[in-house]
């Protein structure tokens, strides 16, 4: 395929990007994580176990409640606080996960499919309902109004994004700027809190506390970037998710905002119709990844990635080496190196 | 119209139930409640206060605030904590009612129209897990871990009911103890809870927390099964909502189940084709409505919500007379002989 953009630098050919420390590091940790996840989703009401289960099995990449793991370690913690808190993550996460695949009745109209499908939108909404509400219940089990603060706050916040993404859905006129503050609020909002709980959860100092919160945040923002554009440029068997189902959703992502900002009348009519309008054809999808890879749109972002990442980095160094800041680090190299 | 049961002993004549003590008793409060509600429910992305605000002025009775006003009062608390904790509790419950909102294709295609149709399904999700976040946030801010317990208990319990209805929507198997679980968990636990906060705000002794968590539960038991009843009986231009539309979705509550237990095989398929198959015609309520009282499943209803109230009141024999017991006694009065 043409389109697919080489995210490595040719003249380096770096090995390919894995988490694999900071799975290494937590594997022990994640286990009980898992654990406490599969206990506190069970009920009697049994579709409740069955649906989250489903989700909860696809497991994904555990990204953040590996980050609260992971940060904890950096700030040796020595407790097990962090399990429950990390489980809480995870919990918010897929919450929020299911809450996404509600569509509307125009979404329906369009033939969209989501994994809702399979169950509805109801059971989507209440089962995501009760994890969200099991979240609060393992933040209140583990004590800490501090941590409670942090991630109530998040939850509220990532709402806001939600709804803030969906009066932007569709809109080519998209800013930049709109763009960040969604990503900002929706993905690394999360990212932030799940990182900075480890400080808290280890009671170090309010500069590390900082510091955490910074380089989770622009982990963040650089992790959804990359998503972005691998949503038009990945190798379809290697990526998790569908290639094109940002475009064919009308998803306004950085590169289409980017392109936008760039194209002619004849361009902007083209985003116009197939993004605003969704009415796409056959070779839309092959055209529009064709315009974002010519228009340099893509590059561009992976390179604001790469500058969000090196933020992250940053934001690491005020911590003594160890293998926890090791991992931390390869986490960012991943986030913007990575093809999957 | 033939088939309206009067729910007032004749011979008795008792003036029309309020909650016209509480209402006043609290009035003061419940200005600074609805403040907090306003201010709360703030956000830069206009959509969430237009959406939460249109929900909120549409008002309703604001009974379970009310509660906890009215359960801190009883218990002699002279701050303003009970305040937040108010706003926390209709912020579930309102996210609760957003989320009821939420339909799935197969609603859609059978036409049903709900308050979500002017905003769609997603909104009344997003919108409902913000206004969810800012109840915890307010819990939060309150710092009463014991109350973020029991409420963030409330609300995990209140999914698992929402999702057993989803599970036994349309089954006229459905047994008045299966019925009486799910309403216990969808409505009593709310307002056990909303009672319960009062005497933990008031730091008052442990019986007096679980004789107000006895009150609210059986209040709220008794409230749903005359709201139960009041969908077939009531007078249409008297009632909030719309006479018949727990019919017109299928809705398998007590007078159903009742009536279903004691009807013969053609009242059977009676109740098979209008709710479960939702195949209904013209003059099937007003069938429905007239087995119903014919059967005697409304007044069985009535006295099962009378038995309720009786020990709601009971519970509240430990605390001594004052105005604040005698308003929620009334409140038990109007819950069982409301027409409304």
């Amino acid at each position: 395929m043409s389109v697919v953009v080489s995210l490595e630098n040719a003249r380096e050919e770096p090995p390919r990007p894995t988490i694999d420390s900071l799975v290494a590091l937590t594997a022990e940790d994640l286990a009980k994580v898992n654990e406490t996840i599969v206990q506190r989703m069970q009920s009697p009401v049994i579709l409740i176990p069955q649906l989250a289960g489903h989700l909860i099995a696809a497991g994904g990449k555990r990204l953040r409640p590996m980050l609260t793991l992971g940060a904890s370690r950096l700030c040796g913690y020595r407790g097990d606080r962090h399990i429950g808190l990390a489980a809480a993550v995870e919990f918010i996460h897929t919450a929020t996960l299911l809450h996404d695949d509600v569509v509307d009745e125009s979404d329906l109209r369009r033939g969209l499919a989501t994994a809702n499908s399979v169950w509805g939108n109801k059971s989507s909404v209440l089962v995501g309902d009760f994890l969200f509400s099991r979240s609060f219940q393992l933040m209140v089990a583990d004590g800490s109004l501090e941590i409670l603060e942090i991630l109530s706050e998040a939850a509220s916040v990532i709402a806001e994004g939600e709804v803030a993404q969906l009066v932007t859905a569709n809109d080519t006129e998209t800013t930049e700027e709109d763009y960040l503050e969604v990503i900002r609020a929706k993905t690394a909002k999360l990212f932030a809190a799940a990182c900075e709980i480890g400080a808290v959860v280890a009671e170090r100092p309010k500069a590390e506390q900082i510091a955490l919160e910074t380089y989770g945040h622009n982990l963040g923002i650089a992790f959804q970037l990359i998503d972005d554009v691998l949503d038009y440029a990945a190798h379809q068997p290697t990526l998790g998710k569908t290639v094109g189902d940002d475009f064919r959703e009308g998803k306004i992502t950085l590169p289409v905002v980017l392109a936008f900002r760039a194209a002619d009348e004849d361009q902007r009519a083209f985003w116009r119709r197939t993004l605003e309008d969704l009415e796409q054809k056959k070779g839309d999808f092959k055209r529009a990844a064709a315009m974002l890879e010519k228009s340099g749109a893509l590059k561009a972002t992976v390179e604001r990635a790469r500058s969000y990442g090196a933020v992250a980095l940053q934001a690491l160094s005020i911590f003594p080496e160890s293998a926890p800041k090791a991992a931390l680090r390869e986490a960012v190299e991943f986030a913007v190196q990575r093809t999957y």
